[in-house]
Protein backbone atom coordinates (compact mmCIF):
# COMPACT_ATOMS: atom_id res chain seq x y z
CA UNK A 1 0.00 0.00 0.00
CA UNK A 2 1.80 3.60 -1.34
CA UNK A 3 1.20 6.00 1.74
CA UNK A 4 -0.14 9.55 0.32
CA UNK A 5 2.20 11.79 1.29
CA UNK A 6 0.51 14.91 2.44
CA UNK A 7 2.21 18.88 2.90
CA UNK A 8 2.53 21.11 6.10
CA UNK A 9 0.72 23.78 4.33
CA UNK A 10 -0.88 24.90 1.41
CA UNK A 11 -1.15 28.20 0.05
CA UNK A 12 -3.66 28.90 -2.57
CA UNK A 13 -3.97 30.88 -5.63
CA UNK A 14 -6.65 33.43 -4.53
CA UNK A 15 -8.40 35.37 -7.93
CA UNK A 16 -10.11 33.27 -10.00
CA UNK A 17 -9.66 30.11 -7.64
CA UNK A 18 -10.89 31.13 -4.21
CA UNK A 19 -12.86 34.46 -4.85
CA UNK A 20 -15.44 34.62 -8.15
CA UNK A 21 -13.81 37.99 -9.30
CA UNK A 22 -15.96 38.30 -12.60
CA UNK A 23 -19.15 37.83 -10.75
CA UNK A 24 -18.17 39.89 -7.74
CA UNK A 25 -16.95 43.21 -9.74
CA UNK A 26 -20.16 42.87 -12.40
CA UNK A 27 -22.42 42.54 -9.77
CA UNK A 28 -20.45 45.53 -7.64
CA UNK A 29 -20.14 47.71 -10.67
CA UNK A 30 -23.83 47.11 -11.75
CA UNK A 31 -25.19 48.31 -8.29
CA UNK A 32 -22.41 50.87 -8.16
CA UNK A 33 -23.28 52.00 -11.40
CA UNK A 34 -27.46 52.14 -10.71
CA UNK A 35 -26.55 54.21 -7.36
CA UNK A 36 -24.61 56.86 -8.95
CA UNK A 37 -26.89 56.46 -12.36
CA UNK A 38 -23.66 55.74 -14.17
CA UNK A 39 -24.66 53.71 -17.66
CA UNK A 40 -21.95 51.54 -18.93
CA UNK A 41 -21.41 47.80 -20.12
CA UNK A 42 -19.70 46.67 -16.79
CA UNK A 43 -19.53 43.30 -18.18
CA UNK A 44 -17.07 44.16 -20.88
CA UNK A 45 -15.15 46.88 -18.46
CA UNK A 46 -14.75 43.98 -16.07
CA UNK A 47 -13.28 41.51 -19.08
CA UNK A 48 -11.23 44.01 -20.39
CA UNK A 49 -10.00 45.07 -17.01
CA UNK A 50 -8.77 41.14 -16.39
CA UNK A 51 -7.57 41.03 -20.11
CA UNK A 52 -5.02 44.06 -18.75
CA UNK A 53 -4.08 41.96 -15.96
CA UNK A 54 -1.56 39.32 -16.95
CA UNK A 55 0.11 42.08 -19.27
CA UNK A 56 0.80 44.57 -16.95
CA UNK A 57 2.21 42.27 -14.43
CA UNK A 58 4.66 41.11 -16.75
CA UNK A 59 5.73 44.69 -17.49
CA UNK A 60 6.95 45.02 -13.80
CA UNK A 61 8.23 41.48 -14.01
CA UNK A 62 10.62 42.64 -17.59
CA UNK A 63 11.35 45.89 -15.93
CA UNK A 64 9.40 48.01 -17.91
CA UNK A 65 7.99 49.21 -14.89
CA UNK A 66 9.50 49.97 -11.63
CA UNK A 67 8.09 47.67 -8.85
CA UNK A 68 4.34 48.85 -7.77
CA UNK A 69 1.71 47.15 -6.43
CA UNK A 70 -1.40 45.18 -7.97
CA UNK A 71 -3.53 48.54 -7.03
CA UNK A 72 -1.78 50.55 -8.93
CA UNK A 73 -1.65 48.49 -12.23
CA UNK A 74 -5.67 48.16 -11.77
CA UNK A 75 -5.87 51.64 -11.20
CA UNK A 76 -3.59 52.36 -14.35
CA UNK A 77 -5.51 49.99 -16.55
CA UNK A 78 -8.79 51.23 -15.18
CA UNK A 79 -8.32 54.58 -15.94
CA UNK A 80 -7.37 53.40 -19.97
CA UNK A 81 -10.52 51.47 -20.01
CA UNK A 82 -12.80 54.08 -19.10
CA UNK A 83 -11.36 56.47 -21.54
CA UNK A 84 -11.54 53.36 -24.32
CA UNK A 85 -14.93 52.80 -23.76
CA UNK A 86 -15.82 56.53 -23.54
CA UNK A 87 -17.59 56.09 -19.81
CA UNK A 88 -18.41 59.78 -18.66
CA UNK A 89 -19.00 60.74 -14.89
CA UNK A 90 -17.34 59.10 -12.84
CA UNK A 91 -15.05 60.82 -10.31
CA UNK A 92 -11.60 60.02 -8.93
CA UNK A 93 -13.54 59.01 -5.36
CA UNK A 94 -15.58 57.04 -7.75
CA UNK A 95 -12.63 55.70 -9.40
CA UNK A 96 -11.25 54.76 -6.35
CA UNK A 97 -14.28 53.15 -5.53
CA UNK A 98 -14.27 51.13 -8.23
CA UNK A 99 -10.97 49.68 -8.13
CA UNK A 100 -11.11 48.96 -4.23
CA UNK A 101 -13.94 46.14 -5.69
CA UNK A 102 -10.86 43.44 -5.96
CA UNK A 103 -10.83 43.80 -2.04
CA UNK A 104 -14.58 42.91 -1.70
CA UNK A 105 -14.48 40.05 -4.17
CA UNK A 106 -16.58 36.92 -3.14
CA UNK A 107 -15.76 33.19 -2.47
CA UNK A 108 -16.89 30.64 -4.66
CA UNK A 109 -19.72 28.65 -2.56
CA UNK A 110 -17.26 25.67 -1.25
CA UNK A 111 -14.86 28.20 -0.32
CA UNK A 112 -15.07 28.95 3.28
CA UNK A 113 -16.24 25.74 4.32
CA UNK A 114 -13.47 24.13 2.87
CA UNK A 115 -10.62 26.42 4.32
CA UNK A 116 -12.11 25.92 7.49
CA UNK A 117 -11.81 21.89 6.99
CA UNK A 118 -8.52 22.54 5.68
CA UNK A 119 -7.13 25.15 8.50
CA UNK A 120 -7.71 22.32 11.53
CA UNK A 121 -5.04 20.21 10.07
CA UNK A 122 -2.88 22.45 7.52
CA UNK A 123 -1.57 25.74 7.27
CA UNK A 124 -3.73 28.19 5.03
CA UNK A 125 -2.42 30.91 3.46
CA UNK A 126 -3.12 32.72 0.16
CA UNK A 127 -0.40 33.30 -2.55
CA UNK A 128 -1.35 35.62 -4.57
CA UNK A 129 -0.50 38.55 -7.04
CA UNK A 130 -2.87 40.89 -4.79
CA UNK A 131 -1.63 43.21 -2.12
CA UNK A 132 -1.08 41.69 1.89
CA UNK A 133 -3.94 44.61 2.47
CA UNK A 134 -6.40 43.58 -0.62
CA UNK A 135 -6.31 40.13 0.55
CA UNK A 136 -6.63 40.97 4.19
CA UNK A 137 -9.78 43.21 3.19
CA UNK A 138 -11.01 40.26 1.25
CA UNK A 139 -10.53 37.87 4.20
CA UNK A 140 -12.63 39.63 6.48
CA UNK A 141 -15.94 40.72 4.01
CA UNK A 142 -15.24 36.95 2.35
CA UNK A 143 -14.72 34.97 5.86
CA UNK A 144 -11.35 33.26 4.65
CA UNK A 145 -9.97 31.92 7.28
CA UNK A 146 -6.09 32.13 6.71
CA UNK A 147 -3.25 31.73 9.12
CA UNK A 148 -0.88 34.17 7.24
CA UNK A 149 -1.49 36.30 3.73
CA UNK A 150 0.93 35.83 1.27
CA UNK A 151 0.65 39.19 -0.94
CA UNK A 152 2.75 39.99 -3.91
CA UNK A 153 3.77 43.50 -1.84
CA UNK A 154 6.31 40.69 0.17
CA UNK A 155 8.15 39.64 -1.94
CA UNK A 156 7.88 42.23 -4.53
CA UNK A 157 7.39 40.14 -7.23
CA UNK A 158 4.65 38.59 -9.17
CA UNK A 159 3.48 35.38 -10.06
CA UNK A 160 4.51 33.27 -12.47
CA UNK A 161 8.37 34.23 -10.46
CA UNK A 162 9.94 32.32 -8.28
CA UNK A 163 10.86 34.22 -5.93
CA UNK A 164 6.85 33.93 -4.52
CA UNK A 165 6.32 30.41 -4.57
CA UNK A 166 10.29 29.70 -2.60
CA UNK A 167 9.72 33.51 -0.41
CA UNK A 168 6.16 31.94 0.63
CA UNK A 169 8.18 28.28 2.11
CA UNK A 170 10.73 29.89 3.09
CA UNK A 171 8.99 32.43 5.28
CA UNK A 172 6.62 29.03 6.83
CA UNK A 173 10.51 27.62 7.19
CA UNK A 174 9.33 24.83 5.12
CA UNK A 175 11.62 23.07 2.64
CA UNK A 176 8.92 23.31 -0.55
CA UNK A 177 8.31 20.00 -0.59
CA UNK A 178 6.09 20.19 2.68
CA UNK A 179 4.35 23.05 0.89
CA UNK A 180 0.76 22.63 -1.41
CA UNK A 181 -0.01 25.16 -4.12
CA UNK A 182 -3.11 24.79 -4.89
CA UNK A 183 -5.08 26.35 -7.64
CA UNK A 184 -7.70 26.59 -10.57
CA UNK A 185 -4.77 27.43 -13.19
CA UNK A 186 -2.35 24.70 -14.59
CA UNK A 187 -0.02 27.44 -15.31
CA UNK A 188 0.19 28.25 -11.92
CA UNK A 189 0.73 24.24 -10.77
CA UNK A 190 3.20 23.94 -13.05
CA UNK A 191 5.73 26.34 -11.76
CA UNK A 192 5.17 25.47 -8.39
CA UNK A 193 6.08 21.81 -9.34
CA UNK A 194 9.16 22.48 -11.50
CA UNK A 195 10.50 24.64 -8.09
CA UNK A 196 9.55 21.37 -5.60
CA UNK A 197 6.11 22.03 -4.31
CA UNK A 198 3.22 20.11 -4.28
CA UNK A 199 0.39 20.76 -6.25
CA UNK A 200 -3.28 20.57 -6.31
CA UNK A 201 -6.07 21.64 -8.66
CA UNK A 202 -9.12 21.80 -9.09
CA UNK A 203 -11.15 23.63 -11.86
CA UNK A 204 -13.45 26.97 -11.81
CA UNK A 205 -15.11 26.42 -14.81
CA UNK A 206 -17.02 29.54 -14.81
CA UNK A 207 -13.97 31.75 -13.88
CA UNK A 208 -13.40 33.56 -17.18
CA UNK A 209 -17.57 33.03 -17.98
CA UNK A 210 -19.79 30.77 -19.87
CA UNK A 211 -17.28 30.91 -22.87
CA UNK A 212 -14.15 29.83 -20.88
CA UNK A 213 -11.87 27.66 -22.75
CA UNK A 214 -8.85 27.36 -20.38
CA UNK A 215 -8.00 25.50 -17.63
CA UNK A 216 -11.27 23.11 -17.74
CA UNK A 217 -9.08 20.21 -16.90
CA UNK A 218 -5.87 19.22 -15.28
CA UNK A 219 -3.18 19.07 -17.61
CA UNK A 220 -0.31 17.85 -15.54
CA UNK A 221 0.47 15.23 -13.33
CA UNK A 222 -0.65 17.16 -10.00
CA UNK A 223 -0.49 15.72 -6.83
CA UNK A 224 -4.29 16.29 -5.75
CA UNK A 225 -7.31 16.17 -8.36
CA UNK A 226 -10.45 17.79 -6.70
CA UNK A 227 -13.41 19.23 -7.29
CA UNK A 228 -13.29 21.32 -5.49
CA UNK A 229 -12.00 22.83 -2.01
CA UNK A 230 -14.47 20.35 0.23
CA UNK A 231 -13.19 17.84 -2.24
CA UNK A 232 -9.71 18.70 -1.46
CA UNK A 233 -10.59 18.77 2.41
CA UNK A 234 -12.01 15.43 2.42
CA UNK A 235 -9.37 13.90 -0.14
CA UNK A 236 -6.54 15.25 2.59
CA UNK A 237 -8.62 13.44 5.51
CA UNK A 238 -9.85 16.66 7.45
CA UNK B 1 -19.39 64.92 24.18
CA UNK B 2 -15.76 63.24 22.87
CA UNK B 3 -15.80 60.71 20.78
CA UNK B 4 -13.46 58.29 21.04
CA UNK B 5 -10.93 57.76 18.01
CA UNK B 6 -11.03 53.94 17.36
CA UNK B 7 -8.13 52.50 14.73
CA UNK B 8 -9.10 50.19 11.97
CA UNK B 9 -6.34 47.63 12.63
CA UNK B 10 -4.98 46.58 16.02
CA UNK B 11 -1.46 45.23 16.08
CA UNK B 12 -0.18 42.99 19.71
CA UNK B 13 3.36 42.43 20.98
CA UNK B 14 3.38 38.56 21.62
CA UNK B 15 5.97 37.60 23.80
CA UNK B 16 4.44 38.31 27.11
CA UNK B 17 1.71 40.36 26.28
CA UNK B 18 -0.80 37.45 24.15
CA UNK B 19 1.63 34.28 25.34
CA UNK B 20 3.20 33.42 28.74
CA UNK B 21 6.53 33.02 27.39
CA UNK B 22 8.08 31.81 31.01
CA UNK B 23 5.39 29.47 32.08
CA UNK B 24 5.51 27.84 29.42
CA UNK B 25 8.90 27.28 28.71
CA UNK B 26 9.44 26.10 31.96
CA UNK B 27 6.61 23.60 31.98
CA UNK B 28 7.50 22.38 28.71
CA UNK B 29 11.37 22.16 29.32
CA UNK B 30 10.75 20.52 33.09
CA UNK B 31 8.60 18.12 30.96
CA UNK B 32 11.22 16.93 28.47
CA UNK B 33 13.78 16.98 31.37
CA UNK B 34 11.95 14.21 32.92
CA UNK B 35 11.00 12.33 29.89
CA UNK B 36 14.75 12.63 28.94
CA UNK B 37 15.99 12.02 32.14
CA UNK B 38 18.16 14.97 32.31
CA UNK B 39 18.07 16.80 35.53
CA UNK B 40 18.70 21.13 35.58
CA UNK B 41 17.35 24.02 36.90
CA UNK B 42 14.90 25.22 34.46
CA UNK B 43 13.51 27.93 35.50
CA UNK B 44 17.54 29.43 35.62
CA UNK B 45 17.56 28.38 32.08
CA UNK B 46 14.12 30.15 31.23
CA UNK B 47 15.23 33.17 32.97
CA UNK B 48 19.12 33.87 31.62
CA UNK B 49 17.32 32.95 28.21
CA UNK B 50 15.13 35.38 28.35
CA UNK B 51 17.77 38.18 30.03
CA UNK B 52 19.81 37.27 26.40
CA UNK B 53 16.82 37.95 24.20
CA UNK B 54 16.85 41.75 24.14
CA UNK B 55 20.76 41.60 24.11
CA UNK B 56 21.50 39.45 21.47
CA UNK B 57 18.79 41.69 18.75
CA UNK B 58 20.18 44.88 19.60
CA UNK B 59 23.59 43.61 18.27
CA UNK B 60 21.74 43.16 14.84
CA UNK B 61 19.94 45.97 15.26
CA UNK B 62 23.28 47.89 15.91
CA UNK B 63 25.34 46.10 12.76
CA UNK B 64 27.11 43.73 15.34
CA UNK B 65 25.76 40.79 13.94
CA UNK B 66 24.11 40.23 10.24
CA UNK B 67 20.58 39.90 9.87
CA UNK B 68 19.37 36.20 11.28
CA UNK B 69 16.02 35.13 12.63
CA UNK B 70 15.17 35.40 16.08
CA UNK B 71 15.02 31.30 16.17
CA UNK B 72 19.13 31.74 14.99
CA UNK B 73 19.71 34.39 17.82
CA UNK B 74 18.00 32.17 20.86
CA UNK B 75 19.84 29.24 19.41
CA UNK B 76 23.14 30.77 20.05
CA UNK B 77 22.21 32.19 23.30
CA UNK B 78 20.63 28.35 24.18
CA UNK B 79 24.44 27.26 23.33
CA UNK B 80 26.11 29.16 25.70
CA UNK B 81 23.56 29.08 28.54
CA UNK B 82 23.92 25.49 28.21
CA UNK B 83 27.59 25.64 28.74
CA UNK B 84 27.53 28.33 31.12
CA UNK B 85 25.16 25.95 33.49
CA UNK B 86 27.20 22.55 33.29
CA UNK B 87 23.97 21.24 31.60
CA UNK B 88 25.17 18.13 29.95
CA UNK B 89 23.42 14.82 27.84
CA UNK B 90 21.55 17.54 25.45
CA UNK B 91 21.49 15.78 21.62
CA UNK B 92 21.47 18.22 18.78
CA UNK B 93 18.10 16.86 18.14
CA UNK B 94 17.37 18.05 21.89
CA UNK B 95 18.63 21.73 21.79
CA UNK B 96 16.42 21.75 18.18
CA UNK B 97 13.23 20.21 20.34
CA UNK B 98 14.02 23.36 23.23
CA UNK B 99 14.67 26.14 20.69
CA UNK B 100 11.37 25.18 19.06
CA UNK B 101 10.14 25.64 22.92
CA UNK B 102 9.33 29.61 21.30
CA UNK B 103 6.73 28.13 18.97
CA UNK B 104 4.82 26.69 21.30
CA UNK B 105 4.08 29.10 23.98
CA UNK B 106 0.55 29.38 25.27
CA UNK B 107 -1.96 32.14 26.33
CA UNK B 108 -2.75 33.89 28.59
CA UNK B 109 -6.59 32.72 29.32
CA UNK B 110 -7.81 36.30 28.21
CA UNK B 111 -5.79 36.24 25.05
CA UNK B 112 -7.99 33.70 22.91
CA UNK B 113 -11.44 35.14 24.05
CA UNK B 114 -10.43 38.42 23.45
CA UNK B 115 -8.62 38.32 20.42
CA UNK B 116 -11.70 36.47 18.73
CA UNK B 117 -13.70 39.35 19.78
CA UNK B 118 -11.60 41.70 18.14
CA UNK B 119 -11.39 40.26 14.90
CA UNK B 120 -15.16 40.61 14.44
CA UNK B 121 -14.53 44.25 13.79
CA UNK B 122 -11.08 45.07 13.69
CA UNK B 123 -7.95 43.70 11.82
CA UNK B 124 -5.98 41.68 14.10
CA UNK B 125 -1.88 40.55 14.12
CA UNK B 126 0.65 40.15 16.26
CA UNK B 127 3.83 42.67 15.90
CA UNK B 128 6.48 40.52 17.12
CA UNK B 129 10.26 39.67 16.90
CA UNK B 130 9.49 36.03 16.17
CA UNK B 131 9.30 35.20 12.27
CA UNK B 132 6.09 34.66 10.51
CA UNK B 133 6.91 30.69 11.14
CA UNK B 134 7.12 31.05 15.04
CA UNK B 135 4.08 33.28 14.90
CA UNK B 136 2.59 30.95 12.51
CA UNK B 137 3.22 27.83 14.84
CA UNK B 138 1.92 29.67 17.96
CA UNK B 139 -0.68 30.42 16.66
CA UNK B 140 -1.87 26.96 15.42
CA UNK B 141 -1.03 25.66 18.33
CA UNK B 142 -2.68 28.52 20.97
CA UNK B 143 -5.45 28.39 18.53
CA UNK B 144 -5.22 32.71 18.35
CA UNK B 145 -7.13 33.81 15.09
CA UNK B 146 -4.86 36.65 13.46
CA UNK B 147 -5.75 37.96 10.23
CA UNK B 148 -2.16 38.67 9.15
CA UNK B 149 1.00 37.83 10.60
CA UNK B 150 3.77 40.28 10.65
CA UNK B 151 7.30 38.67 11.77
CA UNK B 152 10.16 40.50 11.92
CA UNK B 153 11.64 38.62 9.14
CA UNK B 154 9.33 40.48 6.97
CA UNK B 155 11.14 43.85 7.57
CA UNK B 156 14.48 42.32 8.68
CA UNK B 157 14.52 44.56 11.62
CA UNK B 158 13.57 43.82 15.12
CA UNK B 159 11.12 46.26 17.57
CA UNK B 160 11.76 48.59 18.44
CA UNK B 161 12.67 49.47 15.18
CA UNK B 162 10.09 52.09 13.48
CA UNK B 163 10.56 49.94 10.46
CA UNK B 164 8.52 47.46 12.23
CA UNK B 165 5.61 49.36 13.27
CA UNK B 166 5.52 51.43 9.74
CA UNK B 167 5.95 48.12 7.88
CA UNK B 168 3.26 46.89 9.50
CA UNK B 169 0.62 50.06 8.65
CA UNK B 170 2.51 50.52 4.84
CA UNK B 171 1.42 46.50 4.15
CA UNK B 172 -2.27 46.83 5.96
CA UNK B 173 -2.78 50.03 3.53
CA UNK B 174 -3.59 52.23 6.66
CA UNK B 175 -2.26 55.28 7.86
CA UNK B 176 -0.14 54.88 11.09
CA UNK B 177 -2.89 56.73 12.71
CA UNK B 178 -5.35 53.98 11.72
CA UNK B 179 -3.28 51.46 13.20
CA UNK B 180 -3.43 50.61 17.21
CA UNK B 181 -0.37 49.20 18.93
CA UNK B 182 -1.17 47.07 21.86
CA UNK B 183 1.00 45.59 24.74
CA UNK B 184 1.95 44.73 28.30
CA UNK B 185 5.60 46.63 27.73
CA UNK B 186 5.48 50.39 28.15
CA UNK B 187 8.39 51.10 26.28
CA UNK B 188 7.12 49.47 22.66
CA UNK B 189 3.94 51.69 22.94
CA UNK B 190 6.40 54.71 23.13
CA UNK B 191 7.99 54.29 20.17
CA UNK B 192 4.87 53.10 18.28
CA UNK B 193 3.44 56.21 19.51
CA UNK B 194 5.74 58.40 18.47
CA UNK B 195 5.45 56.98 15.27
CA UNK B 196 1.58 58.10 15.38
CA UNK B 197 0.05 54.67 15.88
CA UNK B 198 -2.48 54.92 18.62
CA UNK B 199 -1.64 52.98 21.77
CA UNK B 200 -3.24 50.59 23.81
CA UNK B 201 -1.57 49.24 27.51
CA UNK B 202 -3.06 46.09 29.64
CA UNK B 203 -0.40 45.16 32.33
CA UNK B 204 1.12 41.27 32.19
CA UNK B 205 2.18 41.66 36.02
CA UNK B 206 3.50 38.03 36.57
CA UNK B 207 4.98 37.83 33.07
CA UNK B 208 8.86 38.17 34.47
CA UNK B 209 7.66 35.63 37.75
CA UNK B 210 7.56 36.90 41.20
CA UNK B 211 9.37 39.25 41.85
CA UNK B 212 8.59 41.34 38.31
CA UNK B 213 9.32 44.95 38.85
CA UNK B 214 8.69 46.46 35.56
CA UNK B 215 5.52 47.31 33.42
CA UNK B 216 3.32 46.79 36.21
CA UNK B 217 1.52 50.06 35.24
CA UNK B 218 1.04 52.00 32.64
CA UNK B 219 3.65 54.50 31.99
CA UNK B 220 2.25 57.21 29.03
CA UNK B 221 -0.52 58.69 27.80
CA UNK B 222 -2.24 55.77 26.47
CA UNK B 223 -5.14 55.64 24.17
CA UNK B 224 -6.79 52.69 25.88
CA UNK B 225 -5.59 51.38 29.09
CA UNK B 226 -7.05 47.95 29.83
CA UNK B 227 -7.14 44.84 32.74
CA UNK B 228 -6.57 42.55 29.89
CA UNK B 229 -7.27 42.05 25.92
CA UNK B 230 -10.97 40.83 26.54
CA UNK B 231 -11.40 44.13 28.55
CA UNK B 232 -9.61 45.92 25.52
CA UNK B 233 -12.39 44.28 23.38
CA UNK B 234 -15.22 45.51 25.93
CA UNK B 235 -13.88 49.33 25.57
CA UNK B 236 -13.55 49.16 21.71
CA UNK B 237 -17.01 47.93 21.51
CA UNK B 238 -17.41 44.50 20.60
Amino acid sequence: MTTIRRPRAIIFDTFGSVVDWRTSLIDDLTAFGKSRGINADWTALVDAWRAAYVPSMQRVEKGELPWQTLDELHRTSLNNIVADMGITGLTEADLTHINLGWHRLKPWKDSVAGLTRLKSKYIIAPLSNGTVALLTNMAKGAGLPWDMIFGSDLFHHFKPAPETYLGAARLLGLPPSDVMMAAAHNYDLKIAGSLGLMTAFFARPTEYGPEQKYDLEPRGEWDFIARDIEDLASQLGV
